[in-house]
């Protein structure tokens, strides 16, 4: 990966910005040599982390802007006030040319609205989807969408079967990535109407990945495929619930290895493992959820990481930049006669 | 409870029947002194384990069935096929007034459109939901629909808040339960208008319940509230994702603690602790499904579950019959003019 890459930064977004996410691009800088950064936000509190790393500041450029887009904002406020924020310049550089990518640790909702005006979609897809990585039994496995669109059409889900395919290929270089749709049940008649066009549709396509067909909830963390896709509302809970699950497995276990002298001492010798454990499921290392389906690379990090995640969250725009996902997913489109499918499978159904 | 409760058993149903069925009666027998058991299923196969235990066979009635429903069998099949099974006998019984309630550990689809066929759905309720009760870090949450509704309509939701809240108030006996609708944000704006609709009504309605609007999916083990109401489709994901996350960290626990022999060491000193997790967490401890809103107690056991899950199964039947759960629903209901409240919100949504 020889090519320079430049990634614009929402220097404000997030919990603790700028302090988090300036720390986060240090490390990526150390990471990613071949990267450089354009860093949007306020510059009097810019500066002084670029005064303090002089690799930084060489591979940095501060674009200064006033305003910022808060958490609470809700996301016509935002489009509406925020033109000249942080996070509507740092996409606007993508749109324009001048950056190939761009993160932020902002609200989740502003960023998607202005990533999918600014930048539009890519041609031949209707939506633009949250993707991202988990650990999974086997390894990892990648899941969409993740809450951009609480309801989706048959054709929205097979373009997210796509666009997961190729995040895959793109972050994992497997070549045909495992792809299963989440249902109720795993027999061919189980679900909405919905699942089972799509189903049909990506059981006779012609791409490069291999339709699994559907999975549980409980498959996604088995590893039993690669692309886990569903719509945003159920791929949302899904995420949360599973977030919840660790949180109270890591309580119990905690108030546990505190109850007794015994468990005290055990706890002090399992710990090192038990630090690979939490290493291993660490929400950081999955930090950095794609945007997949714009015509442009746009990373979302959680906005309560640190700047651990914030360097992973760089880091996933980065291989999708190098690794030129949305040429991948135009050329996996033509393949497919998406229109068609969906029109055919519904004459089918009312027939 | 000084009330003697027969209940009627599907002895043939679940993956070891009718060996853990009967060993789970037998538990239950001793739990539960005010109850009579109707045992249905293959007579020759019934009766060894009531001749090892003579209290047992004091207290039960084995009725002869050929036919046993299959876990492969579709639900048409089943419906078609079984009008002679275990399964099929055992809930008429409840409908002809024989039982009180039915407990079985087979064929999920199966239970739930035999049920339907033979008790009907309580007068008022349009269709019946899965519940279920699960750790939450607080104590215990209830959760309906686990998936017998893919596709739910406002007025669906609205009644699995009743149900659920009559259901936590038979289990645990809390006056106002804390209900919340499952979503992807909590601000009142996020969701399909079916969410919004149903929290419209639920926040204006006189019932017995404390509507808490809405929750994420990591809300459900946080304990936020004491019933948590979504649709069968996001349900029965989050359940299985909730079950899927437990498994990828009790996996990478084990592998942990064989991984050095410091760490053997260590997991020898924590053992007793782990275990009191463990039994914390136990999914036979949360065994027995109640299919809600039927005009009768139905209850489904996991297939793969052993004697003491089948027992708790048995002992959410005898609470449902107990403390009278359908009278409590019908009563709630009649505070409730829910055609009214659903039109009215439409009216207005279309206006």
């Amino acid at each position: 990966m020889s090519k320079v890459i430049t990634l614009s930064i929402d220097a404000m977004g997030g919990d603790s910005a700028p302090g988090i996410v300036m720390n986060g691009v240090a490390e990526a800088c150390i990471r990613y040599p071949e990267v450089r950064y354009m860093l949007f936000g306020r510059e009097q509190q810019i500066q002084p982390y670029l005064d303090q790393d002089r690799k930084l500041k060489e591979i940095s450029e501060v674009r200064h802007t006033d305003d910022v887009v808060t958490g609470d904002q809700n996301i016509s406020q935002a489009i509406r006030q925020g033109r000249n924020s942080s996070m509507w310049k740092a996409i606007e550089a993508v749109k324009d040319g001048e950056a190939h990518g761009v993160v932020s640790a902002g609200n989740t909702g502003a960023l998607m609205a202005m990533a999918k005006l600014n930048m539009r979609t890519l041609p031949g897809i209707d939506r633009p989807a949250i993707c991202s990585v988990f650990p999974s039994q086997i390894g990892e496995v990648a899941m969409l969408d993740l809450g951009a669109n609480a309801q989706c059409t048959v054709r929205n889900l097979v373009e997210f079967a796509v666009m997961g395919a190729c995040f895959t290929r793109a972050m994992s270089g497997l070549d045909h990535p495992k792809v299963g749709l989440l249902n109720i049940g795993t027999e061919d008649l189980k679900g909405t109407h919905l699942l089972r066009d799509a189903a049909a549709i990506l059981r006779e396509s012609d791409l490069d990945l291999d339709f699994h067909g559907f999975i549980e909830g409980d498959d996604i963390m088995a590893g039993t495929v690669d692309v886990v896709v569903t719509d945003g509302f159920t791929g949302n809970v899904s995420l949360k619930t599973a977030e919840g699950t660790a949180k109270l497995y890591t309580q119990f276990l905690k108030s546990a290895f505190k109850s007794s002298i015994l468990a005290r001492l055990g706890y002090l010798l399992i710990k090192p493992v038990l630090m690979q454990v939490m290493t291993r499921t660490d929400p950081r290392r999955y930090n950095g959820a794609l945007f997949v389906g714009l015509n442009g690379v746009a990373v979302k990090s959680h906005g309560g990481t640190d700047a651990l995640g914030f360097a992973n969250a760089v880091g996933v725009a980065v291989d999708m930049v190098a690794r030129d996902l949305n040429s991948s997913i135009g050329e996996q489109l033509t393949h497919l006669n998406l229109d068609g499918a969906v029109e055919t499978r519904q004459a089918a159904r009312t027939a």
